[in-house]
Order: structure tokens, then C-alpha cells, then sequence
């Protein structure tokens, strides 16, 4: 009996298609001998669809990617810069959106520092921990506003919107990949000294949720010393939960000191199953390296080991983390994010440690 | 003929009375053989103060201080958790009471490191720069609400408020504060593709205001892009002009990749000398150390330097800032954050190379 998993694959923009190659070429090596089957459907959307047919997300597209069981994406977005993608078009119009669209309310995002790897930060220590970035909330809501626009009467407004139904399963959620963690530890990240309404409404589904996991340790920093503590102690980072721009913001920094951008996964996941999750890379579309294979696949990669631990497929997980660590030790001091072998070579020399 | 200065000094809670007391020292010290006389009111508010009367700021308080030429203040809050002051009281009610009704539109924080410093990070190159974060706007204008409160259908809003004018203001400071610089090189820090509104008030007033100083040369980054590159490669960074949370967060972490927090000073400017200016180290109260003389009192003293530039002083500022960067440079590895003397001693250290 074999197991059918469809896959929606959207390679995007500039370096997407790259690295998504090297994905998809992971995960047929990985799942050789296995009984699972991945029927791909792939949908060519980012920057330059939309810069030939107007379009970012149709609701075909929308339904087509619904009708599958998880996500792959590379990366979308166009050349900076580019007015023609004003307004934020791609990453509002499809990245957003799909996040938002499919309840894409659990943003996980790991930072490991592999042995091999070079961070900027002199006495790293162990950097082990997972940030898990609520997806569907927050300033990120698209409830703003501005009256008088291009006046010296202008008045902009953001809004950050949040409600216990969207804090409380996040929460619950990252308390549960805390309590199957080793550390088993918690930390809340929020400005509730400033943000006194939306703070206190984290820190109260955080204490609630907390009596239920009497396993699992807790504790709270502001964002503005969290990002201390992640140059100065990112050992003391087990799970944090934090708000959609909170979240954006320390992933950024958390790929920084783990070795680069270059391998940073992540996984949107709708926990419920409600709708299919997302995997991609938390680096963009690179438009200036597009096409010259210069850029490193590995985050698309673990990306696709975060979809087979969604997938119920921990052991293959396992082989593809093990294989990306080990190319990683293997790979000699080139300088932060530059990759001294092509993109191919990286995917490749990746299939072949996992058929050995 | 001699020039008095009215200075309100507000030592707070925790190690700010320790700091200040340095602080104070190395003002007297600077001034000596100069014209100008220093004409202080001490005002006991904090935490402490809160706890005794019920009372953060009083009309009276803040009139007095206003009364002032500025302001120099060590650090205000009380124990972390102390449930007598939840809902942010200290921090709300004084702190950014301070800098709302004293219209400190330009919040300056130099980032430096100095020979001898230690930064977290291995390479950290030229680390010379400053951000110039709004203080009177964004997501700290305390128009959040929340209705349902406590119940499973809670809705929390912050509200970022966002005008021209505000923004107008600040972005030309600090376009004046590039002009000042070698450099001349001006960053804006926003997050223009998620939030669109604000993103787009402030990016159109920049490339409006830098068409008034040709020789600034500007350019952009999201704020999470922002955080990569202070740890990857700081000295591409000459000026940053952000919003106030922005600020907050980018600040705390320049702070700890620039030889930490214990030498970040800050000015709370007003550039229209409609209201006294208050300056403070970025540090907070640290109570866990108060009255220990472990704090290291230099952000402190460096913000009297920012005073005195401030006040039309810049050669005794100078004098300050060269000082403490011998001091520092003469110090001897202690571990980052940790003094290896007094506190009371560095003040005494400072004093005596300012007499030589
Ligand atoms: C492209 C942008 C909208 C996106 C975000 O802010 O979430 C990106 O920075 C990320 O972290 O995935
Ligand atoms: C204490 C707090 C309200 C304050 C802020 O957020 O501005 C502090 O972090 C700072 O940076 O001065």
C-alpha cells in the first residue's frame, strides 16, 4: 500500500526556482524504498507572473493550492526597488496572503548552529532554539490606514489586532513544541511595558496555558532585550512565542547568528489541518545572484525536513537534517552566506550521503 | 560674565542614583575654570517614589522640571515583577510621560566601539554610528484598547499613530545630524511591505527632505534586514533613522554588538528648545545590583557629553567622550557588562584624566 501526499510547489522568483530544484531533488532521494508517493503540482506565481498577467494570487490558484495536503515554497519577490511591485504587491498579495488564507497561524522557525558553521558572534555557545512566530495576527493584519495622504495633515495608522482565539492556540501550540523539546523551556517576547493591551493578553493565555504543562519552564523578555540576549547568550533560548512582527524581526537576527540566512527553514503551519501548511525558506528571492547558482539550498532543504516531520515522516527528517549537517561540517570556511560550490553541487552531494 | 544652566536631575530607582552621582561628578569637573554654573533640582520620582505616595508625575512635578534647561536622568522602574507595579506604571506614567508632554520628538542613541571594548561579535569592524528613533509617535502613543477583556472572545488593539508632521520633523534631524558627519550617510529603517501606510508616510518624506541635503547619500532597509547587518557587518551603518519601536529594539542591540549596554547614552531631544531636553543612559534600573557600586556609571557620563553638545558645549563634551574612551581603553578585559572597580572609582578615574 503506498501513501500519496500532494504537493503544491511554488519555486517563485529569482533564486526560488534554484533552490526548490535541490528540494525536490532531496526529497525523491529521501523517500526512495519508502511507500510514500508525491504527486507535484506546480504553480508559477511570484514577481514575474504578476508582472505578465496582473496576477499575484487568483482564487483558482487559491483553490488549487487548497486541494493539496502541503506547500513548498522558494521564494517570491521581485528586483528592489522595482515601481512596479509598489506597494508591497507580491509580499501583501501572495506571501501574506496565503499565510493568511490558509491559517497559516504557527510560524516555526528553528535556529540551529551546526558544527562546520561560522557565526558572527565570537563565543556563540549552544545555539538550539525555535521561534515560533504567530502568523495570522498582529500589525501584520493589513488594518491601516491614512487620511490626507501626501498633505502635511497626513495621519497613517497601523493597526495590530489580537484575539484570544489567535493567542491562545499559538501559545498552546508553542507550549507543546516546547514540552517535546529536552530543554523544555518558554519564553515570551513582547513589549507588554508599551504595548499594554496586546502585551497583557499574551502574558495571560502564556500563565494559563503554563498550568498545563507543569513541565515546561516559563519566562518573558521584551523584545528590545531579547535581541541583546541573542548576541550575547543565545543559549538561553529554548522556544520562544511571539507576535507576527516580533517574531519577523528575531528570526532575521536568529538566522544571522546561526550561520547565515543561508540556512534558515521554516514552516507555516495550520496545526488544525484545516488547510495544507507551508514550508520555505526564511530567505528571499535574491534577484541580484538569480540564475547563477551561487545561492544555498540547504534552507530549502531542512525546509523540506520541517514538512516531513508535518507529514508524520520523523526518520526521514532525521536523514535529511543529518545529511545537510554533515555536508555543512564538510564544506571548509567559505565566508558567511557564500557558497564555494553551485547549487547543484550542494543538492547533490545532499542525495548522495542519503543513499549511501 | 557667567552663563547659569537650570538642570533637573532625576536619579530614579535602582543604580540610577549611583550612576548619576558619576554623572554629576565629571559635570562639575568639566566645567571647572569655565564660565558656566550649574544650577541643579534634584527630583526624587521612580518606582520608590510611586510606592510611597501613589504618585509617577504630578502637574507640579512636570512643571517644575519644565522650568528647567534639561534634564539628566539615571533610570527609573522597580523590580521586575513586582505586581504593586504591573499595567507598566513606571514606565508609562514617567518615562515616556517624560518624553510625550516634553515633546522629545528626536530620541539620539550613538552606538561606538571603542579600543578596548568587547563586542560579541568576531569582526565587528568600524562600529560608529547613531540612530536617530522618533519619540512621540508609532505604537507608543498608548491608543490600544481592548474589549471582551479576559474572555475567550478578548480583542487587544494597539493603534500605531503616524503624521507628517512627526515624521517631517524627525527625518529632517536627522538628515542634519548625517550633513554634521564624515560620512554622510542616512538609513531609514521601517517595514514598508507590511506596513504600507506608515512605510509609505516616511519613505516619502525622506526622499522629499534628501533632495534639500544633496550631499547625505540615503538608502533603505526593513527592520529585520537591519538586525542582520549589525551583526554581520555593522560599519555599513552611519545614521539610522527609524520609528520608536523600531528604534527600541534596533538600539538595545547596537548597544550589545557596540561594547554593551553599559556604555549606551541617549538624548531625549527637542529641537525647538520649546522644552527642556533629558538626557539618560539606555540602561535600565537594574535592581537586582542597586547599591553595590557595580554599575558601570559611563552611559551615564557619556550622556552628560550628549548634554553638553546639546547645550552649545561641544569642546567639554569632547573632553568627556575622550576620557572615558581612554578610561575604557585602560580598563583590562573584564567580561562584557561586568566592571572590574567601583563605580564610584570610574567617576573618580574620569575626574582625574579630565584635571590632567
Ligand atoms: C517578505 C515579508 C512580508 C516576510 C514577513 O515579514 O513575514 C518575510 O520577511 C518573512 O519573514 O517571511
Ligand atoms: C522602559 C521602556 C519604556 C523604554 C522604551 O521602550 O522606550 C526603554 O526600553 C528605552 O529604550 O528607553
Amino acid at each position: 500500500m503506498t501513501r500519496q501526499i500532494k504537493l503544491a510547489v511554488i519555486p517563485g522568483d529569482g533564486i526560488g526556482p534554484e533552490v526548490i530544484a535541490e528540494a525536490n531533488k532531496v526529497l525523491d532521494a529521501v523517500l526512495v524504498g519508502s511507500d510514500v508517493v508525491i504527486k507535484r503540482s506546480h504553480f508559477s506565481l511570484g514577481a514575474a507572473r504578476y508582472l505578465e498577467t496582473g496576477d499575484t494570487l487568483t482564487d483558482e490558484d487559491l483553490a488549487a493550492i487548497r486541494a493539496n495536503d502541503v506547500i513548498l515554497l522558494g521564494a517570491v519577490g521581485g528586483v528592489p526597488g522595482d515601481p512596479r511591485l509598489a506597494n508591497a504587491t507580491i509580499e501583501r498579495g501572495l506571501l501574506l496572503k496565503l499565510r493568511f488564507e490558509l491559517d497559516h497561524y504557527a510560524n516555526v522557525r528553528p535556529s540551529i548552529l551546526l558544527p562546520g558553521e561560522t557565526s558572527p558572534l565570537t563565543a556563540p555557545g549552544t545555539v538550539d532554539f525555535v521561534v515560533v512566530r504567530e502568523g495570522t495576527e498582529g500589525p501584520y493584519v493589513g488594518n491601516g490606514g491614512a487620511i490626507r495622504a501626501g498633505t502635511p495633515h497626513e495621519i497613517a495608522n497601523e493597526v495590530s489586532i489580537n484575539t484570544a482565539h489567535g493567542v491562545e492556540r499559538v501559545v498552546r501550540y508553542a507550549f507543546e513544541v516546547a514540552q517535546a523539546r529536552p530543554a523544555k523551556k518558554l519564553t515570551l517576547v513582547h513589549k507588554t511595558n508599551v504595548l499594554v493591551y496586546a502585551g497583557a493578553l499574551w502574558q495571560r493565555h502564556v500563565d494559563a496555558i503554563a498550568a498545563e504543562f507543569p513541565e515546561v519552564s516559563v519566562d518573558y523578555l521584551h523584545v528590545d532585550a531579547a535581541t541583546i540576549f541573542l548576541v550575547t547568550n543565545p543559549a538561553r533560548f529554548d522556544v520562544i512565542v511571539t507576535d507576527n512582527l516580533f517574531g519577523d524581526i528575531l528570526t532575521d537576527l536568529a538566522g544571522a547568528i546561526s550561520g547565515g540566512i543561508g540556512l534558515a527553514a521554516s514552516g507555516n503551519i495550520n496545526p488544525s489541518g484545516e488547510f495544507p501548511s507551508m514550508f520555505e525558506p526564511v530567505h528571499g528571492s535574491a534577484p541580484d545572484i538569480a540564475g547563477e547558482q551561487k545561492a544555498d539550498p540547504s534552507a530549502a532543504i531542512l525546509s523540506v525536513a520541517l514538512m516531513l516531520d508535518h507529514l508524520g515522516l520523523p526518520e526521514q527528517a532525521t536523514r535529511i537534517r543529518e545529511a545537510v549537517a554533515q555536508d555543512v561540517a564538510t564544506r571548509g570556511s567559505a565566508p558567511a552566506g557564500a557558497l564555494s560550490t553551485r547549487t547543484s553541487d550542494v543538492g547533490d552531494r545532499i542525495v548522495q550521503r542519503l543513499s549511501r
